[in-house]
């Protein structure tokens, strides 16, 4: 503040009223003190002002896979949504260790984070406590409610469906799914959706077609080569994640398996390589970008003071492609 | 501390004394105490210890873009490589600007992070001063020297021969590269390097035939629509990364240009989507896992105490697949 002072020839306090807008100031001076703050680039923001009141302007963005395109959009956007503010985001890579996801947010609460974007995995409500308590906004996205944090959420239902139909269309009788782990926080929201629309298709996800492994290639890979030895083989595969079907797509082209020929597969979130692949992956969008705007937006409400817990839908969307 | 003590039914200093070695403890006590830690999960670790020193257990691992898949390994590997260390790798996107790379390490400075990793893009040499006066750590992973920094460099010579080697073999004559800005810090030692070694093949990298753009899938487009348009028009395009390479990819299916049979395409990195696409790219393997390694290897030497300044070579891999 006293380098601009001094820039601008000015006291300490005219730059602070400039600052805070509390008294009138002429129209020149005010000039010549935001010339100097343009010239000196003093990024002038609620998070300087924050760290004056002893909070870092640090956003930490906690999630299970740093590898999975989905996360590097959301952070790129939560960058860009918040940047106007001097907030920094940081991401942190929980492994879907819940260890892990606890330390990270001790951590944020030790060093008195601004905020913190979290997609939880093994995580359970009750660890966010801490958190809530020191006052810390904290969102999460995820497929189903967590605890009172803000919530970004997924409405799939729709695309679900359209993902279906054209799986019928298809001729596509026995759907299998590779999921995730069966302890994960929340269950498996993808899971029981299909489940739950798939009669109204003249099909069902019976519980032999289910099988389960971490959100990676290798375990998509391992689902998709379970599946294949079942009796009762499927002729159609959903996928938690587009990381497990390109998995699936290694395994199926290590054993010779056509797909959509001989099996179809639909993948979810349209990570930017499921158009990459051979063939395109048909796939169930959840846009990283909005769902990035939406966390942004609750933690600025938050930042202005919001007491009052919200939710955001973010729809998802269904992209046909050439896996089905 | 006091939780251990409990547990194991000892005093806190007792605990202390298992802890530093800096007593004799008797063997059934040390044994109590071990087993009382083991249970309460409670870390014993260097970076708790710093952070009784008033350091954070915090790695900024920072860099350009965090969407390119080299960056997400590089992350994962140092944190398996630290972990044992109770470090957090905080990962921080510059989106290539120097004002960002320069607020992020003010930030790592400000809170007295345990060390730095970064890949500089913008960044001067004498924009690390601070964090040295500090005493904080920083390692820079770059493909030339960045000040008295420890640095992490690419053996790149032979890898490059050989795709040299291979590009003249398929009667190629006519070499090009899409490069990156010309305003990086420390130019474009990937380019220097094939314009060195070019005339050894038979060949050369006139000046007109380099384009520069960012380091995205969009320039990549962009740069490889601007040499089909040149008169003298290249047989074969080198590219700085393979995020170029994919966008080069995409204009060339556009444009109705085949790859390999008009024009080679030669890629670097190795980023997982570089076996996922058709035809699969041919590129100069740089392996983030070990780059991940060395620079663990450089910070924990100097957790230790090395204060000398070290360099370690990576060596890059020439990957022959159908791009070529």
């Amino acid at each position: 503040m006293s380098d601009v002072a001094r820039a601008a020839g000015v006291s300490s306090a005219t730059v602070s009223y400039v600052l805070s807008g509390k008294r009138p100031v002429a129209p020149q001076t005010r000039e010549a003190v935001e010339a100097a703050i343009a010239e000196l680039g003093f990024a002038v923001n609620t998070a300087a002002r924050s760290l004056r009141t002893g909070r870092s302007s640090m956003v930490a963005l906690i999630v299970p896979d740093i590898a999975n395109p989905f996360f590097a959009q959301l952070a790129a956007t939560l960058q860009e949504e918040l940047r106007g503010l001097g907030i920094h985001i940081l991401v942190c890579n929980t492994r879907a260790r819940r260890d892990e996801e606890r330390a990270l947010l001790a951590e944020a609460l030790q060093q008195r984070f601004a905020g913190v974007v979290i997609t939880p995995f093994r995580l359970l409500p009750r660890d966010l406590d801490a958190l809530h308590q020191a006052g810390i906004p904290v969102v999460v996205s995820a497929d189903v409610p967590f605890g009172s944090a803000d919530l970004v959420v997924p409405e799939a239902k729709a695309a679900t469906r359209q993902a279906l139909e054209k799986v019928k269309a298809a001729r596509r009788r026995r759907i299998a799914m590779i999921a995730g782990p069966r302890d994960a926080t929340g269950g498996d929201p993808r899971l029981e959706l299909l489940r739950t629309l798939a009669p109204q298709f003249g099909t069902s996800l019976p519980r032999e077609l289910v099988v389960r492994g971490e959100h990676s290639r290798e375990a998509g890979a391992a689902g998709f080569a379970e599946l294949m030895s079942r009796r009762y083989r499927p002729d159609a595969v959903f996928c938690a994640n587009d990381v497990i079907a390109i998995g699936a797509m290694d395994k199926a082209s290590e054993l010779g398996i056509d797909i959509p020929g001989e099996v179809a597969l639909v993948g979810h979130d349209d990570a930017f390589f499921a158009s990459l692949v051979r063939p395109q992956l048909t796939t169930i969008r959840y846009p990283a970008d909005e769902v990035g705007r939406a966390a942004a937006r609750l933690l600025k409400e938050r930042f202005e003071g919001r007491s009052v817990r919200r939710t955001v839908q973010v729809k998802a969307e269904f992209i046909a492609r050439a896996s089905v």
